[in-house]
């Protein structure tokens, strides 16, 4: 057994924004400096990850990707320096949360949760 | 602009079986002394609400609710003192992660996301 936790940027008004999903979408434009590769992976279409990442950006207020049209393969997309510095702040979170859950659920639930108590 | 976070117990298949949903629905028996009215409130069917509630059993090993028939108003159902802790430390780990959300959001992303960056 174990306590998960899931974190996302929502604005003022409590919509979400940034989840796992476009955290993924971001990481694997990352890995592969293509959005239309990360989209082919994730197996989502180019359309809905360029309106993923452009939903980002509005919130945020600064460009994610640096895109570079034309040349053989069509081109590439990397992601700005901003876009790399929210990605690892994001990760770094989720892991120190999960650090948190993984002591609290130790702590205080395991005990309680045990089928032999 | 908020950093959220969102909490559940999950098996040792990865399956989530005690979330948000659940949580409330616990809760609203607890201020209800009933899961007929907890499931009204909650929009959910009684059926439903019986069934998420025999599940968080099965995994914790121990009865929620302890149920009496009967009577004026077709008896009562009130949870258990282990469920009641389980609710107490559940919401205190919750109200802890979202307190170190917000000193994250604070001291790593905030400026990141300021649009005046």
């Amino acid at each position: 057994m174990e306590l998960k936790v899931k974190i996302w940027l929502s604005d003022d008004r409590g919509e979400g924004f940034l989840g796992e999903g476009r955290y993924r979408l971001l990481h694997a434009v990352s890995r592969c400096n293509s959005l239309q590769k990360a989209a082919r992976q994730l197996g989502i279409s180019y359309r809905k990850a360029w309106g993923d990442i452009q939903a980002v950006e509005k919130h945020l207020g600064f460009k994610m990707l640096i895109r570079r049209r034309g040349g053989t393969g069509g081109g590439n997309s990397i992601l700005t320096e901003p876009a790399e510095k929210l990605l690892e702040i994001f990760r770094k979170i989720h892991t120190d949360l999960e650090k948190q859950a993984r002591r609290h659920f130790k702590q205080r639930l395991k005990k309680l949760c045990s089928p032999s108590r």
